[in-house]
């Protein structure tokens, strides 16, 4: 089964890529490794959430915004590979959240992105992970998450 | 000598490792380079330090947190490796720091680790670095620190 | 033309590389990447500049101190590699700024590292980033750089 399949019967459907915020590029390949900018949660209505976890956003909100942003990751990987079954490992993930100063559960909020690759690839999507509260984020967003991914040798490069 | 020898002869004892604090791994494998995940300190008297450096926590308490999550990290390698011989080099060490909104001595902190690995690899401990104040972290911990390592080539694959 | 050729066209010079902050190296090659340590703006008239985006600095004096820790990461590029030539991609680029609670305005900031990039690099310049606002920074600095670049293949191995 493909992963695409895998997608389509679970009713996962990837949103399309947001440009880059600035003067850089969604994903570079380097080798066998692609390395993500980060991305935030998708606009809901055509607004973008803003706030911090703790206060604006619990950490149920937390978990759905890590979702969120892992499916345009995904959304990047496939443009940027051509296929998702171009992912030979989700190496590592990274997550800088928003948070309250006295905010403590980082783990549980980035799991929302660690559990959709996870249900994605299999044990493919077991990566190593880290994640703290940032100070402030771009837009007032409540959370970015970057990722580096393995590629399956012999996949041709993808657009870089 | 083997690292493990030089270990001994240095009266320093590596902690069991802790499961990941959430859906991920302790470290990943890819080509020649294993990405670690974030550790913080190991728990002491069965309790896990929480609090801020430079408000609960000095300097030097935080140099030897630094330390005490390196050494965990340490134990990470040599279980997914086999063996600390199997490293090539430190390449890369990030440091997530728990501080007051005013703390200014972050490479001293960072240094705990940093030291502890230069004293085990020699000239293979040297790494790249980068480290900064988080607004907060998970469980209130006073700093989490990560790396990734280069394995030698020709050692067998490690459990990813 | 050569990199150092353009650089020289463009009125562009680079700084002396500062040494490290503190017991690690400013760059480390494995196999064909380089990663970088963080490095901060570059002192004026002996003063390293300290203080927060949005409170003791505007975000254009932060998009001038992210060129001026890019100028500086450009160096240890040339110092590590030899040559400024020997760079086949900037494959990823982190920026940890120095932040107001409220400050949103973090791609604009970082753009001084990136526009110099794609400046000094063309398409190859061209790069994954990720940024957040941190809690503090060492010294009090107003931002920190960090990057990864690939190495063209078959060029030396630089100093480690």
């Amino acid at each position: 089964m493909t992963i695409a399949q895998r997608l389509a019967d679970r009713g996962i459907i990837l949103p399309p890529t947001s440009p880059p915020a600035a003067h850089y590029a969604n994903a570079v390949r380097t080798g066998d490794l692609l390395f993500l900018a980060g991305k935030g949660p998708t606009a809901v209505d055509g607004r973008l959430p803003a706030g911090r976890l703790g206060r604006e956003y619990t950490t149920a909100q937390g978990h759905a915004f890590a979702r969120s942003a892992g499916l345009e990751l995904l959304a990047v990987i496939r443009d940027a590979l051509g296929s998702l079954d171009a992912v030979a490992r989700v190496v590592e993930v990274q997550g800088f959240l928003n948070t309250t100063e006295d905010f403590t559960e980082h783990p549980q909020v980035l799991d929302g992105m660690s559990d959709l690759v996870i249900e994605v690839f299999g044990d493919r999507g077991v990566h190593a992970r880290a994640v703290f509260g940032a100070h402030s984020l771009r837009s007032g967003l409540p959370l970015v998450v970057k990722a580096v991914v393995e590629v399956r040798r012999g996949r041709r490069r993808g657009r870089k």
